[in-house]
């Protein structure tokens, strides 16, 4: 029986790294998932890495042949093949994540950073899939982007363009991670939806459930469910939301002209509460040339693989 | 002799049509300039093209072997080598450009909108030469752009994308031509900035040599040189349109990690007043991974050959 090619995705998150094997087709044929040990030194997660990668392997049955691998994380450059600055890493400023893991396994490595990998992935395998043009935004935490042009995935000049999560919203907004204040992430998120219903439980007297909840406990979760018992604060903080990312979004459509803009990560859960006043919002302050041509999607992908498969996408783009 | 390959640039435009033979290297060998007759027949234009296109083959001595025609006009689409929807000609929703160009000048044609044209021309022949991923902003009566992503025109999913004169600054903002409010380009354009003017005049108490014209009178040059001649109104109408500009270009700094944005048209020729301004707020809003790495750029080309060297230089890029 002939070997069967696979690639290896790598998902390198803030807090664990998922990896798979993964044919062509996307099928995975074995994954794991273990802590980054972000606060640890780099040298070991590259040690886990390499136990993980050897007993993924044993437990393939049939001959692999692995053509190279794809990996995704945090402000890692395409160009460099390091990661630059990730502030949730205590591995140094720049971290050569292509080199070190090519030495320790053996295969040629391609790496992107996390939003863009969504991309890819949603370009091969999800609702993207024969679409040349589209954007896809990952709305968790915080709010990654990645944009596929032309059929090639967005780099830009140094590697590291299509943040979308730090557009300026407003000038005199809220404080961002970044340092800046007003960007989009700090309202379009699930951080974001709780700061926007904290700030409705102080402006508006409307009685809510959500008034039971210190900051702490608030989850985007608790927010939905709220808003779906009809819960007046948390509705609002739904539209609220969806005004400021549709506004946004339409400024992406008058740039990019993509086909479709698709939605993913924790707040997408909400699913019509989220989907109905952003695409009210970006249709309302779009371009007429782009009016009623842009579809505003749910990615389908679910969060088990989407890294993965993503970042086996990449490696089969550069190395099948 | 060897006869000379050239392409044929044609620069049409609401008013007038520049057209130019020119060579690989960027010399015009002949051109001319006519009106575009656009309150007329489509017709009329044809013809009329037809007879200068004759007229300036037997002006230019050498032998010359014609490769190819590029044509940059409002709102034409690559794609379809259609004028659709140009809200300032008479030639009806859907001119056929490609086709009807081919047939009577019976040399194969290629288009793009103006504003691309200019980015192209920027590449091949001005200060974007060698740069793979940079903006042209041309800021004139509106604002025009074209985006140059991986060495390649920004097209999108319907070949209309690059639309950044219509990204919204203020959703409660000025009424725009295309129908939406708080467009860009009601702020940073001549018309813009005349707008800006008046509404200073309104808020403002202070003596200003601006208060002696019309809305009709004032011109994008007048309030330059009231500006050098420290009027505070003038002064910070360039001020306001710089903070406003800055802020958008930091958006598309996030958006596609340019090496440069490279500004052009009427309003530049104000240089500094509207630069230093710009380029503070620029820098003030761009997220932090892109601060100081981004060129600020005037164009250099000039206006009299600006959009015919950009249509040969997509001429010579499909035929050359």
């Amino acid at each position: 029986m002939a070997a069967t090619n696979v690639v290896l995705g790598i998902d390198l998150g803030g807090t664990q790294t998922k990896i798979g094997f993964v044919k062509k087709d996307g099928e995975v044929l074995a994954w794991d998932v273990f802590p980054s040990l972000a606060d640890k030194d780099f040298v070991h997660f590259v040690n886990q890495l390499s136990e993980k990668f050897q007993a993924l392997q044993k437990n393939i049955k049939e001959e692999i042949v692995i053509k190279g691998i794809g990996l995704g994380a945090p402000n890692a450059n395409f160009y460099t093949g390091n990661m630059e600055k990730a502030v949730n890493f205590q591995w140094g400023e720049t971290v050569p994540l292509v080199k070190s893991i090519e030495k320790v396994l053996g295969c040629q490595v391609v790496v992107t950073n996390d939003a863009n990998l969504v991309a890819i992935g949603e370009q091969e395998y999800g609702v993207g899939k024969g679409m040349k043009n589209f954007i896809v935004l990952t709305l968790g935490t915080g709010v990654g982007s990645g944009f596929i042009v032309n059929g090639e995935l967005l780099l830009g000049h140094d590697g590291m363009a299509g943040e979308m999560g730090h557009v300026n919203v407003n000038p005199n907004g809220r404080l961002c991670n970044c340092g800046s204040k007003g960007c989009l992430e700090t309202y379009a998120s699930v951080t974001g939806i709780k700061r926007t219903v904290f700030k409705l439980l102080a402006d508006m007297k409307r009685a809510s459930q959500l008034r039971d909840y210190s900051y702490n406990e608030l989850t985007g979760k608790m927010i939905a469910e709220a808003a779906l018992e009809g819960d007046p604060i948390a509705m609002r903080a739904f539209e609220y939301t969806g005004e400021i990312l549709g506004t946004k979004l339409a400024d992406a459509g008058a740039y990019f002209s993509p086909e479709a803009i698709i939605l993913a990560g924790g707040l997408t859960k909400a699913g019509d509460l989220l989907l109905i006043p952003t695409k009210k919002s970006m249709e309302k302050r779009i371009f007429q040339a782009f009016r009623g041509k842009i579809k505003l999607m749910i990615s389908d992908m679910g969060q088990k693989y989407d890294g993965v498969l993503g970042a086996a996408a990449l490696a089969w783009r550069h190395f099948g």
